[in-house]
């Protein structure tokens, strides 16, 4: 029952699209990422993601619309519903989603984290 | 597939501890709340509950010490924990709980909110 200050966690690391889990609860993983370039496009077939923008601009690419996400502001994809986050400058992130999910969902490349560390 | 504003949600009502649905994922609600005052003492005996201060100070009181948890800072609290939350001054909170938590959790009183608007 220790407060978690999300600037000091994401403070620990400067690395993109690794995220590293800060929390758990319920089965769900609350994790802090920092973004910079094009992820790939994938989708999740069981889990529904949250992206919390707390620092930046995220653009979240959709098939048929982009969606700019400022800081402040949170987006929910819907499982198997494919997309793209991009981040022309470095954004910060925390998400909330299933203990399960995988970074690139469906796909699997070298930008896949299969383990991600606790801090 | 709409972004979701925190300050703008938080814009939309005033009155205290009546938390709002902003989003809904993998049977987990996000809700938006203004907390004032002291609240009950509680517990939930099935949920883990995540409270994220986007404005002012929340002091989260267990029953052997208090966690002061300021904006940009989250806490976790798991099921079976009693708790209080207290607001000397409004503070503004995001909640990160399964879709079956009630707000006064193993309390029923005047506080309790069994329909949650969503907005």
């Amino acid at each position: 029952m220790e407060k978690v200050n999300i600037r000091e966690k994401l403070g620990q690391f400067n690395d993109h699209w690794n995220p590293r889990i800060v929390g758990e609860l319920n089965g769900q993983h609350v994790k802090a990422v920092k973004l910079k370039g094009e992820f790939v496009w994938h989708h999740h077939d069981h889990e529904d993601e949250l992206f919390l923008v707390t620092k930046g601009t995220l653009k979240m690419e959709f098939r048929d619309k982009t969606v700019e996400v400022n800081e402040g502001e949170f987006i929910i994809v819907p499982r198997k519903v494919e997309h793209r986050p991009v981040a022309p400058e470095e954004v910060h992130i925390l998400l909330f989603e299933p203990a399960s999910t995988l970074n690139t969902g469906n796909v699997e490349n070298e930008r896949t984290r299969k383990t991600l560390e606790k801090i």
